[in-house]
């Protein structure tokens, strides 16, 4: 078994690295900062390589401050690398070729669209979150999941499935989650530490993209708007634009949340919808891309002009 | 086993009676129709009583057209009054004198404040719902958890745990969700349906107490207004409270949020907590009540003069 392999390899090797991702998120984060600590626990000489600094909004996981962003390449040492949440090598948060080197890569991932460019690649597409796929090495080797592991591992779980709501949430992620309880884990304290950790600024952006909020006349599709004049007045750059459209999607009657950006070269726009239609078509329309339910495109035009192209543009979706 | 004593009476009855607390919330709506579509499946005479009609956001769940608050008393040719999520005798949501009757009552709750007011007491202080004491039951009787009874029981999972958020959610409360998930239920659409169900006028609102949000200086505390201008400006006559106060509580460095609520006779004011201000002690220095995160008071005073009063006092709580 793919496992029993990688748990062969870390316990034979002496310098074990890990990365993840460019613009690590909670589940690559979670994910390496539990294998961290678990293998700390039964002593291994294991170190985290990114060209990042982890976002202060993650910096309460244990271990977190070994995520400075310093060590950016795979030293030569290494016996082992292992990447994480990484569909590709282009995309991993450190400098490394992969044709001339005297380590083993292990590939552990989660995406559909992974390209198995490890020695061993365990990509489990039906993991929720890669913290799972973690956990799941971490209990076959034995070793104690501590409240300090279990916190990274919930927070991976946590902000991979919107708090158990997409539906890449199975059985199994539910079953961890309730092990994960069981260690004492105050997870309470960890939906605050990501879901409650707005500045207040972007909370008052919040408050100014609610005032440009308007559906049309069927009500089935919002329209918001972020201008260069709203970050401005509020004294922010930028703003996640997920949070903000999901703001549109939460009134009852709306299948489409169409979020507006003014950039310095045109609109960027981000589409949503709920149950039918498919964003995606009409951003590829423009040029744009993404998935049925989230896509974007950006058009070089004043915004009340690509507001008109776009509204009409979505009415023809609606059923 | 009580259980089986539950069990027993159920099947021996012909007419089965269900009601629940005034008010009724996701838990006790989706308790109550996940117990009437197990028991109907299996040809029982079951049926709900209630004063109050089905909330509209809860009318997605199977047999919710049943409660329409047209049967208020119970017949007299009851079998079982089955009581759910509900404390006392007098909270319950239909006419009824337990003195002098012919039926017997069932208690099935995980307050702690329950009366034992039943001929059998059910109660579960450990369950996070009383969805996931209904889920044992109907799985002891062998009934099978269809989707439409699995998404009445994680609705009344989802809106008690606040998305598996609350400290009351347990392991056995992951482990049902992921068993519910199992029957290839649509959580993902449950989810929307109960916090995607928003009014344009409430979000229109929300951004209006944005725009009245401050913090104090050491920005800890953030104080939030509701008059009734905003009220009429938007077009609506209530909100949920808990709603709006939640926006204060996602600012990062905040520890309290207060929401002062303009109304004929006075300032209704809600407090919330982080992490450790009792704000119940506060609350009860004006005459009002709660709990430690969560309570609230009213004071016959202009809104500027309560808030004034209510910062100087909640400032001295703070570390």
């Amino acid at each position: 078994m793919t496992i029993d392999r990688i748990i062969n390899i870390l316990m034979k090797s002496n310098k074990i690295f890990v990365t993840f991702h460019q613009s690590p998120d909670g589940d690559s984060l979670g994910s390496s900062l539990a294998l961290i600590n678990g293998l700390r626990s039964i002593n291994k000489n294991i170190f985290i390589v990114s060209k990042e600094a982890i976002p202060e909004n993650f910096s309460f996981l244990s271990l977190s401050n070994e995520i400075d962003g310093n060590l950016k390449e795979i030293p030569s040492n290494a016996d082992c690398l292992v990447t994480l949440d990484c569909g590709n090598v282009e995309r991993l948060n450190c400098d490394v070729k992969l044709d001339n080197r005297n380590f083993i890569v292990i590939n552990i991932d989660h995406h559909l669209s992974n390209d198995y460019y490890g020695d061993i690649n365990y990509v489990d597409t039906k993991a929720a979150s890669v913290g799972e796929i973690i956990y799941r090495i971490l209990t076959e080797m034995k070793i104690d999941i501590d409240t300090k592991i279990a916190e990274c591992i919930y927070t991976s779980i946590l902000t991979d499935t919107g708090s158990f709501r997409h539906s890449n949430t199975t059985y199994n992620t539910h079953l961890i989650a309730g092990e994960l309880i069981n260690t004492g884990l105050d997870f309470s304290s960890v939906h605050r530490k990501i879901f409650d950790n707005k500045k207040i600024e972007i909370i008052k952006l919040q408050g100014l993209v609610i005032d440009s909020l308007y559906t049309n006349d069927s009500k089935d599709i919002c329209i918001m708007k972020l201008t260069e004049d709203m970050l401005s007045k509020v004294g922010v750059k930028e703003c996640d634009s997920a949070d903000l459209i999901s703001i549109g999607l939460k009134i009852v009657s709306v299948e489409i949340a169409i979020l507006l950006k003014e950039t310095e070269d045109g609109v960027k726009v981000s589409l949503r919808s709920k149950n039918y239609v498919d964003v995606r078509k009409v951003a590829e329309k423009f040029g744009g891309g993404g998935h049925i339910r989230a896509a974007g495109l950006k058009l070089d035009a004043p915004i009340e002009e690509v507001e008109k192209i776009l509204l009409k543009e979505l009415e023809k979706e609606l059923i």
